[in-house]
């Protein structure tokens, strides 16, 4: 074979034959992660397994709905399973051990689609006023067992604190998702309405399971099609699906669809024509789904069409579309993401800017829908302060759970600790105890439309997140959802217990990982209040240098402003001032570098390198340790997980080792990358005892990645 | 809840309500089609069974090499899922039942990886020269148990008619497939080469359990990038996952690389540099993949840049390649598919104008790669007139196993018959018994390199292929390049036993599903010999209208040639004598419209509409006739796999069922728009007892579906 080959070659050839020889084929077995957090393997807790098989010997319960068919099937499928045992259904309440019913007349106790789980003797009974409370009981009592809780002398009543919990696919008709990294949408437009994916089905079981009872299958950059007769069908087969599993389709609608899909001359929402044009949709769209849910909407932002388009406001487009809706019982989110390249404000400042002046103006079925912070989901941002600043206005939260900012589905990133700092920030607006969450859940001003929604992280990748830890993402934007007193640790244990493993020492190792990982990455990528420090488009990747956008605002230069003197954005009142949307109690604080705390120093202000921080060192120190804290982290976490290898299937464990060891090579890519940059204005040496960057600043300037995924 | 509405919509409501109540969820056992073939179930044949344990009873393997350890997972996999029974494996030879071994010394009798399987006494002993051989005389025993062959006195001494296997992925770097209908590409190449899925393993095995050898990841039209170092670092991270299977990688590549990569000024092959920096690159693939494959090149096709653009030849441009590569034993697969818009010739003959000239100017590892048929991949084309006018060119088969325009992934066209017509197909080149197989093959001219490629219909779609039967494609794709003497039903036979059902009733009508399935479309899309009838650009549904494309030979327009007068291109001397170039023999039947099969007609003639037929009716009645006959025999076909519902999985069922559905709807789609479109020539009356299409023919012209998948 070698003869004819060079001699160099020939050597190399038989070199990597005896190396390649040794390559491992894959592990065929374990979990591929397409069950998410509802294995329903066998326990493994034989004594706890008995008592549960003696406490389960029959069930009732009225399956003659489509809920309760699918509250059947649930049970049938989980509980022989988990107890390795049929499971058998008595056809009278009294015989049976688990019974599921509706109450007789709708119980106080319990609002919405909220439940009981009470012991009654030698019962357990679920209850609820409506079906899909008994589905959400019926959950949570799987949930337990899955947990491997104690099922006796249960006394369990939950309502949820949220109406509106749901999930925002930015998924568009060709199955792109702009954002996504797990693959492209689930939702396959050409072959409904005739087509349902059993993938449909289980996408509804796993969201009823954590109670989100809405969805937005198209992106917020719409496309009028999504209204046109072909496709309303389509969207009519996936409402069909999900109906029974309590949820409620809403569609992303295009502002100019009147134009766009009939030929109107204008989409102004003044207009008379347009607005019948609206109502006549509206009306067509319930005709075939006649619980729609509503339109979600992003309009003048990004280029978006809007109200503005003709000089009306965003309350005069949200109004519109509520007075179509009202009659049905629909509800409009109208984004607040906005921003425009020719505003004489700082971005972070404009959502505020825009919407508080129209406080008051909205019907009572707008929810203005707020994302967390001033920009754009980056890694660590202050609360927005629209919350608490719109009293007369339900004001809707918008989390995102796919990583865009968070290292895409190969970087583990536990996110119930973000939504947790969010919820739990005091806006002081009503003095103390004023959360965000209570802005959200309506309790704040006493308004009974609120909404919580996360930008999904769902592609038709098998595991569905790309990242294993991505479903917990997925998990705990639901888990808070409906009770956002729920701790990011509590809600972490319990999907570690249905989703990776029962064996304690190992949950608390991962729980300990999962509550740690966000901040690792804050101190990789955008450490002390940095933010918006990503490459272009993509956003993959470090481009902290980056300065030739078509917008400023769209610069990360913009952002950190790091010069000879100093680094930060000055958003005091010599600055931008966005201080002042804050309520006084913040204003004091955010504006005085002293009195700021140390993760959002620089989003407030702009210190000169040698600023003395709270722990004695220097700003650039201090800057420069947080990248190389947080890059250290990750490989303690992969570290970490190495140690668990005999303790996780061997698949689920495989994913989470080849996304790790991407996630360490990513966060040194950052830490260098910024680091170096960064060094270009600082002019001071990296302190002791931190390994030398492994490239020069260009290399890591000329990397380019044409073909990253989520493209926008 | 009505008391807001108007009368209209809440009587609607209520009724809808009632009515959605009744909708069944998804029921969630059975098979969802990821395991492909190589299913495994245990075998319901209990005596059977019963034989194969005792026959089995200890497995003898060294499983030292990697493809060993292959074979050894493969076994443990399969064998005691099969026979319900832990597998043992013995230390020595001697005590094995089942004994899988090299041969001490090559056997004369077996070639390249082929592999014999015989009785000896108690043992049952698979052999080879080679470990990949082994991999498949083991794949071959499974396929024996799997579908319940008898395992005594087995003599079986089997070698690949066709050396290589080969499956092109015309997959793009961001995942998009061209021509993709099961979901994006399951390369995820931003992923690689740290994260290998799990699925590239069980694609590997599906491709070496039936022999395929070589695959090319990438599109042939191309993108530059796949060369430059970080993508050969990707592509190589591959090559590792496939090579314990047998599986070679290969790339398609773009002509201009030179340029595009490293800024040289040309990609002139005659050119020095480029010469130069191919074989550089060559030797910077062959670092890192000791076994690379070779190129595939699309080249001055399409606008695909090639060797036409300095005035080289095809051959200037492959030999360039073939010489980068010759010392390390790479191929050069340099397509065939060639045609231009300023050409004198009508678009079926360029191939073939273009190509013959430059016969015997090919280096020795250069294969010329044919599509089947002249134009691209319609239901029926004759064979391509370049199979045997070339006989001192190695030609390589290029199929299709996506569906381009057979139905996408939604219409049920076993391509097994297909693919068998072509290779059966007598070129009468060297007298009678000059089949396509045997110029494929190289044994009508006796060349070494003999390949076969299909181009793939893989997606990330759970099942792989969208439609379940799309695996069979995969299938017989696979099994005929192994082997081209089988026939295309006992290969449909043994799909059908691995994948849906033992039950032999079950079985023989689902064969004859199959093998009937392909003539349906071409009898609902383009019977009597028309061709290329689609819609524009994704090729999605009927546009026999369409004639104001860019280019005239893109219109349908330009194949049908339907006028007041009749219908069909006249490829005769007297019109574009396509013809000629055939071989005397079908010369003289391809010439006269009485001799040309009715299937071919309208290929080769332009016929009135009143033309009297075979059967005795004219060619109007006859083509009707066949519209109805193909849209009937799908709602046959559909009627038919309903009666199987107990004898199939459910969710194997059900994703048929919805497919079947929407293949009679598309069917008469297609039906209705080219008779209503021909008719408007004809001007003659639809024959009594044909239902009268359901919509005008404006109303099929003004269809549109900007998202159809599979956009090229």
């Amino acid at each position: 074979m070698c003869i004819k080959i060079r001699p160099f070659f020939c050597g190399l050839i038989l070199g990597l034959l005896s190396l390649y020889t040794l390559a491992t084929p894959a592990d065929f077995s374990g979990e591929d992660g397409y069950r998410l957090w509802l294995k329903y393997d066998e326990l493994d807790n034989t004594k706890l397994k008995k008592a549960y098989i003696k406490q389960l010997s029959g069930v009732y319960l009225d399956a003659s709905s489509a809920t309760g068919k699918v509250i059947k099937q649930e049970l049938e499928l989980a509980l022989p399973a988990l107890l390795g045992k049929p499971l058998t259904f008595n056809t009278k309440a009294d015989n049976a051990s688990l019974r599921i019913q509706l109450n007789q007349s709708p119980s106080a106790l319990i609002s919405g689609d909220g439940f009981s789980i009470q012991s009654q003797g030698k019962h357990l009974n679920i209850t609820a006023n409506t079906q899909v409370g008994l589905l959400y009981g019926t959950f949570h009592f799987l949930r337990l067992v899955q947990t491997e809780q104690s099922l006796a002398k249960l006394d369990i009543t939950q309502s949820p604190k949220i109406q509106l919990r749901m999930l925002n696919h930015w998924d568009d008709l060709d199955r792109h998702t702009e954002r996504g990294f797990a693959g492209e949408s689930i939702f396959d437009w050409h072959k409904l309405p005739d087509y349902k994916e059993q993938r449909y089905y289980d996408y509804a079981r796993a969201n009823a399971s954590i109670g989100i009872n809405g969805i937005v299958p198209i992106n917020v950059n719409s496309n009028a099609l999504i209204l046109s007769p072909a496709y309303l069908q389509k969207v009519q087969a996936l409402a069909d699906v999900f109906r029974p599993y309590g949820i409620k389709v809403y569609l992303s609608i295009k502002f100019s669809s009147p134009q766009q899909l009939d030929g109107l001359a204008t989409s102004d929402p003044l207009d008379k024509q347009v607005q019948q044009w609206w109502q006549n949709k509206t009306a067509e769209i319930y005709k075939l789904i006649p619980d729609f849910g509503g339109f979600l909407v992003k309009a003048n932002s990004e280029g978006q069409p809007g109200p503005g388009d003709y000089g009306r406001t965003h309350a005069d487009g949200a109004n519109m579309l509520a007075k179509a809706l009202k009659p049905f019982g629909g509800n409009v989110l109208w984004r607040a993401f906005v921003y425009a390249h020719d505003s004489e404000h700082e971005r972070s400042l404009q959502a505020y800017t825009e919407f508080v002046p129209l406080d008051g103006q909205f019907e009572d079925n707008v929810s203005v829908q707020v994302k967390n912070g001033p920009i754009d989901f980056q890694p660590r941002e202050p609360f927005s302060p629209l919350f608490g600043a719109m009293p007369q206005t339900s004001l809707a939260m918008e989390f995102q759970v796919t990583q865009e900012y968070l290292g895409f589905s190969t970087h583990l990133a536990y996110l119930g600790t973000m939504y947790k700092e969010v919820l739990d920030a005091d806006t002081h607006v009503k003095g103390t105890g004023s959360s965000v969450a209570k802005v959200i859940d309506g309790s704040l001003e006493g308004h009974s439309l609120s909404v919580m929604a996360g930008v999904a992280n769902i592609g038709a990748d098998r595991n569905w997140t790309g990242h294993i830890f991505g479903q917990a993402n997925w998990y705990v934007l639901g888990r808070l959802a409906w009770d956002h007193e729920l701790s990011a640790e509590q809600i972490a244990h319990e999907w570690v217990a249905m989703t990776l493993t029962h064996d304690v020492k190992s949950s608390e190792q991962i729980v300990a990982m999962m509550m740690a990982s966000r901040e690792n990455i804050v101190n990789y990528m955008t450490p002390l209040g940095l933010h918006h420090l990503m490459d272009t488009g993509h956003h993959y990747g470090p481009g902290p240098w980056v300065d030739n956008l078509g917008r400023a605002d769209w610069n990360p230069t913009y952002y950190h402003r790091a010069d000879d003197f100093g680094i930060g954005l000055d958003r005091t009142s010599k600055g931008t001032n966005g201080v002042s949307q804050y309520a006084p109690y913040w204003q004091e604080i955010f504006s005085d570098p002293a009195k700021t705390p140390d993760e959002l120093l620089l989003w407030f202000h702009h210190l000169p390198w040698d600023y003395k921080m709270r722990s004695g060192q220097t700003l650039w120190q201090e800057l420069v340790a947080h990248y190389y804290t947080g890059a250290a982290a990750a490989e303690q976490m992969q570290q970490d997980w190495l140690t668990l290898k005999n303790n996780i299937e061997p698949n689920q464990f495989n994913q989470v080792r080849m996304a790790l060891a991407i996630q360490v090579k990513e966060a040194k890519w950052w830490r260098d990358a910024c680091v170096l940059y960064f060094q270009s204005y600082s002019k001071m040496p990296l302190p002791m005892g931190f390994e030398k960057p492994k490239h020069s600043l260009e290399y890591y300037q000329s990397l380019k990645f044409p073909y990253a995924p989520g493209q926008g």
